[in-house]
C-alpha cells in the first residue's frame, strides 16, 4: 500500500450537462483534469475511459452520476443510471462500464451525494456531523450526508420532485417537470426559469423579479429538507445560485419561512452562516468523486 | 451487571395529551404501567416521578418528549422542551427533572423518535436500515432512523411545519398553526381537521369529503420525506390515521403523486407495503422509550 499522499484517486461527475474527470489526491493536489459534455452513453463512457488510461493511473475511481442511479450493492443494477428522462441513458450501466474497461475498483453515487462528500472533506462542511449539498441548475438534487456518510435509504435522496406551495395567481406558469408538472424542479430549475421566462436565468438582468421569485421557491424547498433531516448546514450551488446576492436571498427568506418556531441561532440572526455557498465551486462533485474513491479502497 | 432478560428499564411517553409510563424488558413484559393526561410540567412530572418511585425500581429511564426539544448532549439545555407553545411547557428541563429526581440515569429523544425506535426494534420496522414514524393526531410529527439510529443533526426533525401545496379554491380553510397558518400541520393535523369542518375528525362518517382530502395532504408530505431522506419504510400512526382505510388511502395517493418517476416497487405496485401502520399501535412510543434507556445503559 502507498502512502496516503502519494496515492492517485480518479474522480468522474458524470453531470447531466457536463462530465469532469480528474487524477490526484484532493483540491491542491489534481494532476490531470478534463471537461466535456455529457453526450450519448457510448462516446460519453468511452471519453472517461480513455481519460484515466492515459495516465497517470488512477489506484481506484469513485463516480458521482446525475441520477436517479441503482446504489444498493446486493442488485444486479447496481452502479447504472436508472429512470432518467435524459435522452438514451435509462439504465446505463456505468460503474460497471468503467470498471470492466480500466481493471480497477470503483466506487459510485449520485453527483450530489459525491459533492456533499466533497464539500465535507474539504469545503463548507468541513467538520460537521451532518449537511445538505443543494444544486439548483439544469434541474434540483441534494446529497444528504447524516454522520458523515452520504443518505441512501430505499433509493436515494431525489429532493426535486417533492412538492412547494404554487400560487397560480402569482405565477400561472404550469411547471416545466414532464413527470409531474410544478414539483420543485418544475417550478424553480433553471428550465423552468427559462420557459417561464423565456430567457436563460443567466440573461435575466438582476432587478428582474424572476430572481425573487426563485428565492421563496428555493427556501420552501428547503425548508421542507430542514423540516425532514435537520442538517448542521445547507451548502447552495449549481449555476442558478451563482447570480451574485441569491444564497443571502435564500437565506433571508428561509427564515422568514421559518417564523421563530425552530428555536436555533441557525434559522434566526445566524442564517447566513448556515445556508452557504460551496467553497469549491463547480469543482465539488469530482472532488467527493475521489474522496469516494479513496474511502473504497 | 443483570442479565438483559431480567434487567427492567422504565419508559416514559410525554405527549401532548397523554403520559405513559412504563417499566419492563419489552412489549411482552410490561410489568407496571400508567396513563394520564398531560398536564401543566410540575404536577405532570411529578406523577412521573411518584410512578417510578413505586417500584419496580427500574436500571434507568428513557423519555420521549413532544417537542421542540433539545437533545445536544453539550448544551445546558440538554432534555429541556423548549420552544413549545403549550402552555406552561416552555423551558421545562424534563430529563434532568427526573434524573435528579429518580437518581438513574436517563435518555431522552423526541416522542416520535422513541415511537419510530419502538417500531424499529419490536414492531413494522424490524430489521430495516432505515425508516420513518409519522404520527397525525394533535400535532403532525416524525421521528426519523438512518442506520438504525434517530436522526438529530441542527435541531431534530420536526416535520410538521414544512409546507405543501395548498388549493385555496378547494380548500379554502387558513389552516390552523399559530405560526405558519397553513404549514402540513396547520392543514392535516386533528386539530386542523376539527377547525375546518367544526368537529373532531372521529365524529366524521366514513364517506364525508374530509377523508380523501386528508390522505391527499397527508401524502404531500411523505412525498417531502421520501424525496429528502428516501426510507425504507413510512409507518404511519397517530389518532387521525386510525381510520378503517386511511393509511391504505394515503399509500395510494403518495403512488399518484410520485408518478412512477422514482423506481421501486415499494412506490408503485408494492405501495401498501411500504406505508404501513404501526404494528405496536399507541404504545409505540412508550416501548421506544424503554428501547432507549437500554441502550443508553
Amino acid at each position: 500500500m502507498s502512502s496516503a499522499a502519494t496515492t492517485l484517486y480518479g474522480g468522474v461527475e458524470t453531470g447531466g450537462t457536463w462530465c469532469v474527470c480528474a487524477v490526484g489526491t484532493g483540491p491542491d493536489g489534481i494532476v490531470a483534469q478534463e471537461t466535456f459534455p455529457t453526450g450519448a452513453p457510448d462516446p460519453t463512457l468511452e471519453r472517461i475511459v480513455a481519460f484515466f488510461a492515459r495516465g497517470p493511473r488512477p489506484e481506484a475511481i469513485g463516480i458521482g452520476s446525475f441520477g436517479p442511479v441503482d446504489l444498493d450493492p446486493q442488485s444486479p443494477d447496481w452502479g447504472s443510471v436508472t429512470t432518467t428522462p435524459k435522452p438514451g441513458w435509462r439504465h446505463t450501466p456505468v460503474a460497471t462500464t468503467l470498471r470492466d474497461a480500466l481493471g480497477i475498483p470503483v466506487a459510485f453515487d449520485t453527483d450530489v451525494n459525491a459533492a456533499a462528500i466533497g464539500e465535507h472533506r474539504w469545503g463548507a462542511g468541513r467538520g460537521l456531523p451532518s449537511l445538505v449539498y443543494l444544486t439548483v441548475g439544469t434541474g434540483i438534487g441534494a446529497g444528504v450526508l447524516v454522520d458523515g456518510r452520504p443518505v441512501h435509504g430505499l433509493i436515494h435522496p431525489e429532493v426535486g420532485h417533492l412538492r412547494i406551495p404554487h400560487d397560480r395567481g402569482r405565477d400561472p406558469f404550469d411547471g416545466a417537470c414532464p413527470v409531474h408538472g410544478d414539483c420543485w424542479e418544475g417550478l424553480a430549475s433553471g428550465v423552468a426559469i427559462a420557459r417561464r421566462w423565456g430567457a436563460p436565468a443567466d440573461e435575466l438582468p438582476d432587478d428582474h423579479p424572476a430572481w425573487a421569485q426563485e428565492a421563496e421557491y428555493v427556501a420552501l424547498g428547503l425548508l421542507s429538507i430542514v423540516s425532514v433531516v435537520s442538517p448542521h448546514r445547507l451548502i447552495v450551488g449549481g449555476g442558478v445560485m451563482e447570480r451574485a446576492g441569491m444564497v443571502a436571498a435564500v437565506a433571508k427568506m428561509l427564515r422568514e419561512l421559518n417564523g421563530g418556531y425552530l428555536d436555533s441561532r441557525m434559522l434566526g440572526d445566524e442564517v447566513e452562516r448556515y445556508v452557504v455557498a460551496p467553497e469549491l465551486g463547480d469543482r465539488a462533485g469530482v472532488l467527493g468523486a475521489i474522496a469516494l474513491a479513496h474511502d473504497a479502497s
